[in-house]
């Protein structure tokens, strides 16, 4: 049998509003399309739209920033009230040079600016911030989209980050719901008789990235689904994800 | 119209011999199974069997480690022999405590073990190194697979990297050739008006790791096809994914 995975944008989902349905959003979208969702099917959905829906966008405006927040900001040469944003969503500062605002946030997520983001927002001055749990918000999408199809699907909330010694960013999973965000090899034995001692894939991290290859950043594609993929069913999140700082040799 | 992409997992391409004619290998096993190669294809191929053809295996018995070599496996846990071959394909070390090991190699890359791996190689005691130059060793299959099929197509070695901050592995490009790793959004506006400033998104790398989620680590599945992926075709390697260390705010 050849192994075989699809991945399709779910298109059509349209501008999303603070309270909208995503789930019945990403559903009724997928149905018009003619992509109905199916068993196994993980959904991919992007952090920009998950923030709208939960209101997580604020305007720059509103924003006071702290004598903290203005230091960094000129020193950084950036807005100083985004700054104050970046420090509300964040636990600690990582790095701060050449421009480059790095940060621990609340959910312990190792980014850029907190996640804290002006691209794909309507209205100049607003950003959107990531989502206060964004497990709890892929699960809130898991269970409204397996209510409204019967479908047992995993979600994943994707977000944009970069990464130490490569240039360029890629899509990785800040929510996950339905699924183990690993395929564990530890113990196994490859078709030579070695154990694989070390290898745990971080294939929600995969997936993520996989969908933003349909997803594009410029195409009002917002969600996708990836059909195909042996994942783990049942319990698991992102919070997983996340290096503790004791075992962690970069930070 | 509905943005899909195809993964295809090429099976049956058996052991993999040094100096075998990878190119070939894909072509054969990729019509054997009714998937031959199109126009626009990226083709993922794992280091391992690039490694393997490229005779880049070698057994830790034939290995003399340096001093150096055995006080810092000492200090590791690590087999002395394999520290040697380590320190060998690397230009510095990066970080060497609890048990890990990570280096720069001399390609640029930082990783653990320099690359060099036990897994899915055969004969106890053998590991396999990465390719010299794998941009190189893309360019070269990327030749034959048009030379054979004249289907033109991108060519992605992958390896299984770890990374800071975040718990798991992911796979990555360490050899690109016929399309550029990145797509670039910098100056390009968003459907609010919005211009994007600094996302660049290092798309080899998802791919690669898109093509993992079909591939897996024990199941014999080397290479595998990413088909209705809107690469930038052209020159580029996987060298311009290594962040310059003067760029770097993590080494």
């Amino acid at each position: 049998m050849v192994p075989e995975l699809h991945i399709i944008g779910i298109t059509g989902i349209g501008e999303v509003q603070e309270g909208a349905d995503l789930g019945q959003l990403i559903v009724a979208a997928a149905n018009r399309q003619g992509t109905p969702l199916q068993d196994g099917d993980v959904v991919v959905v992007t952090q920009k739209v998950v923030s709208k829906a939960e209101g997580r966008v604020i305007s720059l405006q509103d924003v006071q920033p702290s004598p903290q927040a203005q230091e960094l900001a000129e020193r950084l040469g950036k807005d100083p009230r985004l700054v104050e944003v970046v420090l509300r969503e964040s636990r600690r500062v990582v790095r701060a040079e050449r421009g480059v605002l790095i940060t621990e946030t609340h959910h312990g997520f190792v980014c850029a600016n907190a996640g804290v983001d002006a691209s794909n927002v309507a209205g100049e001055g607003y950003v959107s911030l990531l989502p206060r749990d964004p497990d709890a918000s892929a699960e809130t999408i898991r269970r409204r989209l397996e209510e409204l199809t019967g479908a047992q699907v995993a979600v994943i909330i994707s977000d944009t980050f970069g990464r130490p010694w490569r240039e360029g960013h890629t899509n990785v999973a800040v929510g996950v719901a339905g699924m183990s965000p690993f395929i564990d090899y530890v113990g196994q034995t490859d078709p030579y008789g070695y154990v694989l001692r070390v290898t745990t894939m971080a294939v929600a991290d995969e997936l993520a990235g996989a969908a933003e290859l349909v997803m594009g950043k410029l195409s009002r594609v917002p969600a996708s689904i990836v059909r195909g993929f042996q994942f783990q069913p049942g319990p698991g999140n992102a919070s997983q994800l996340v290096r503790p700082a004791e075992k962690d040799l970069f930070r």
